[in-house]
């Protein structure tokens, strides 16, 4: 077995025993820290970076050179499978990611390739090595991707959107074509997730970041299904040690129970479910993970600290919480107030963990 | 009391027997009708449409001109509260409204009057009226207005957003400034709706767009309270019937139980909720509204009324049900679809009301 120093992230997806709650932080490596930024500006574009496992590494242990962070989480983008599949992602600034072709028919779904981690995602596995090596047992790392339906929604949209116009239409005019789409993505994610396993990730999260803008029906048609095909094709050991996978899907508040039943080791919570309300109706057979709202890193120290107290009697004693944010730490959150809220979730987590 | 000669809405407001589960749809009037856009065409701006009476009237009546709908509903926007405030409402093409001043702290707030409805909102008075006595008491008309939090949300970041920034770090920052600026909305809302009540509508709707962002202590102490406050201060009986009330906050669905008992008639939900859970949950409370996706709109004619099945199945027999899209109609919707949708609910409806 591998030499691990802290291994309280991966003992609460176990549910084992922990001294108190672990924390890691979504995009923890990001624009909120002026190192990122610096290193980014040397990489050049944001893909670059990516690229880049120098640097990618780099960005990656950066949140872990200030805070006490329990887990180290790969630095990449939720759209490197599509970009892989030839769609040509690209960043215009203030805009989000965007691809230069769009998927909008049963004839542009036949021209997709499933995609080999290993050969078509090299550069991910190097950053994956470079940065297990780098961090020498400090913490885990988290390898990621984005779900079948959530990569479908770039592909059709074409970027970001606020509406779903196409991919709604899609689906409802087309469910063929979309079953054979998110099948071949299913099938990508599976072979990027294992790749990055073998390369040394040692726990993977499934960003279903757009599940929440279905109704459950088609939840469950179009996104769900699609993860518990994940899970059933993902390497479950490795390095003598179980890979837990997390599921998140935004928005997903009231599917949990069906989450749970996917074989996945914990389900990602964002901040609209209340985590107690979620321990009861998951029962006990997955670990949690979340919840605070990213922007309550805007308060002021005192009331951060009480938000962290009120989420953690929510959950209340025992193991299996994983603390994060439900989302994203915001570009405009102060990096003092992030060590505030780590900092509380370990010393304020103790004595829900005494015997 | 009054001559209506198609009373079907508000009967299952009132959870009273029907013929068949009453239909309307939320943006009922508006951009997917070519009439709508010849007429808004002559207006000038979309606030010209809205000031003037005739014109406001003649979009309202245009949906009922073409479907067997059973309800119509004021056409107005919801921000016409802030603008009356003096926050300047504009809107950009393709962007969405704008406010030229926005709000972004407590000097700001202190300088916020509430809005007199029948003074300082005179114009949406005249076209309450004005449509009453065009619809001649063909269906009920509904009253409507934007949520203290949802209109804080547009006055804070001065526009449409993804991410609340601000109006959550005016939140967490100076809560007292929130809550005096929310409380000043309220009174103001509820002078609006009493002026509309008083005008000539015969139920009103509260649209609660964005207390789906928040956190569930937040929506109660941010969103669901003010909500109440209105609730309480609202005229419940004219023209010798009762007034009812819709709350809809979009993403709610996880909260129904704590908004069936602000004293509402009826909670509309959107598409990410099980309808025939929430009826269970609420207990005979409330009236349920919604829910199908707006986007089943773009599906084949067999699939809408398939999905139409699957909505008044999982409601169930008996009354209580108002049908509606879980959101409003998409601009690029067929209005031959949107015929489908509303005689499937009509023809499909029959048997789940038979005695």
């Amino acid at each position: 077995m591998f030499e691990l120093k802290n291994d309280q992230f991966l003992r609460a997806l176990a549910r084992e025993s922990v001294d108190y709650t672990p924390v890691w932080m979504m995009r923890q490596a990001g624009r909120y820290l002026p190192e990122y930024k610096a290193t980014r500006e040397r990489a050049g574009s944001f893909m670059d970076l990516c690229r880049n496992a120098e640097l990618a590494c780099e960005v990656t242990l950066q949140p872990l050179e200030r805070f006490e962070l329990d887990a180290a989480i790969l630095f990449s983008d939720i759209l490197t499978i599509p970009d892989a599949m030839g769609l040509g992602l690209y960043f215009e600034t203030g805009e989000g990611p965007k691809f230069k072709k769009v998927i909008r028919s049963a004839a542009d779904v036949a021209d997709l390739k499933v995609t080999d981690g290993d050969q078509d995602l090299d550069y991910v596995m190097n950053a994956v090595r470079t940065i297990r090596r780098e961090l020498n047992g400090r913490v885990p790392l988290i390898g990621f991707s984005g779900s079948p339906w959530t990569l479908a929604t770039y592909m059709v949209e074409g970027g970001s959107t606020r509406e779903f116009r196409w991919v709604k239409e899609f689906m409802v005019q087309q469910p063929e074509a979309m079953h054979q789409m998110l099948d071949i993505l299913a099938q990508s994610v599976i072979s990027y997730l294992n790749a990055q396993i073998r390369a040394g990730a040692q726990a993977v999260q499934i960003f279903d970041t757009w599940g929440g803008v279905l109704s459950g029906p088609c939840y469950e048609e179009f996104s769900l299904r699609y993860m518990r095909q994940i899970v059933d094709g993902l390497i479950r050991e490795n390095e003598g040690r179980s890979v837990p996978v997390i599921l998140f899907t935004k928005g997903g508040g009231q599917w949990l129970e069906s989450m749970a039943q996917t074989g996945a080791s914990c389900l990602g919570l964002d901040w609209t479910t209340d985590l107690g309300q979620a321990r009861q109706r998951v029962g006990g057979r997955v670990a949690l993970q979340g919840n605070m709202d990213p922007f309550m890193l805007f308060a002021k120290p005192e009331r951060i600290r009480q938000e962290v107290e009120t989420i953690l009697a929510s959950y209340g004693k025992g193991p299996g919480h994983v603390f994060n944010l439900g989302h994203g730490i915001s570009q405009f959150a102060n990096p003092d107030h992030a060590r505030v809220f780590i900092d509380a979730v370990h010393e304020l987590s103790r004595p829900y963990h005494e015997s």
